[in-house]
């Protein structure tokens, strides 16, 4: 005898939304989790009415969306690729907040093979400088003269620690530079491990 | 007969916690705080022992203060100024959907007075690019092919949204760029109408 339980429902966080395909991506990533098990929600599914609203309108009704979309969830796989910049996006690292303040496991993957500290270097217009009589984990300024975290991490410190005590894992990938935000191989490991760990607690 | 009540306790985010002085910035936001009558709580002040550990251990055990920190308080005031790019920092973004999903009021200002779209623009490299057949909140696209919110929103949509739902609001301030990181004159503000927001509520 069999018994049908519904598969774990798991966010899909990433700035994938704002390609010009984010539709047939996201339905590359649903299909992907439900190889593994898994039932992918993606942020554009929802059938939004927003016609007739002012673009401000449209903005909140969305974000009221994907919160609801999110506590329908049971956690979160979070897209990590850097997004304008050497640092992930902030909509996203906004979602991890959430899912991680309502105690779910988040799991994140990055399309960039570097830790940020190696990013930050590579990304910067000009070279990094000592910061003289610093700690070895805020050594180098870029040119606004902020530190630059060095503890190895592929993230900031919060995002990083918190997928890791959600019971989560950061899957670190590589591809070419117009594959970045739609190559899913990372992405595909990274629901491979984030299935492994759902089924293990149900 | 007066009765002296706790002042309302709030979590100061935001990217200074990574200059050489973040310190002595911070202890004038907690000033800032204590005239308009709310209890300043900076990330770096709480009492850390980190010897011995390995980089990796200390920016868990960073981490997980700050969570403490923010559990203790009743509201957070974040620093939305663009971080290495057009966008602001991800560990405070992280940090406002950790808030706003504990269901506290944030708040938020920016050293930079323009919204997402315009910085977008600003910091491009490459001119942007029209999105043929788009909607008009997407009608443009960065080098990486993506699409630029296009809803008047100083933020990504999920920051933006968060905060007003929360009770919270936005105050944007302008500043040489080389006191982007440590001018407090739009904090001073976003610090009076959090203060006011909060007596109101007690």
């Amino acid at each position: 005898m069999t018994r049908k339980t519904a598969r774990p429902k798991v966010y899909l966080a990433g700035p994938e939304v704002f390609l010009r395909n984010a539709v047939e991506v996201g339905a590359a990533k649903v299909e992907i989790c439900a190889r593994h098990g898994l039932d992918g929600k993606f942020p554009l599914d929802t059938a939004l009415k927003l016609d007739g609203l002012t673009p401000a309108e449209q903005a909140y009704a969305i974000a009221r969306a994907n919160e609801v979309l999110m506590d329908q969830c049971d956690a979160a796989i979070a897209n990590l690729t850097p997004f304008r910049g050497p640092g992930m996006d902030p909509g996203t690292a906004y979602e991890i907040g959430f899912m991680r303040s309502r105690g779910k496991p988040v799991f994140g993957y990055s399309n960039h093979h570097l830790p940020l500290f190696d990013r930050v270097r590579k990304f910067s217009a000009k070279p990094l400088t000592h910061r003289p009589g610093s700690e070895p984990t805020m050594a180098f300024e870029d040119a606004d003269r902020l530190g630059i975290e060095q503890f190895g991490l592929a993230e900031n410190l919060m995002i990083v620690s918190a997928i890791n005590d959600s019971g989560g894992t950061i899957v670190m990938g590589r591809t070419k530079r117009r594959d970045r935000y739609t190559d899913l191989v990372a992405f595909e490991e990274c629901v491979r491990k984030a299935s492994e760990m759902l089924e293990s607690k149900r």
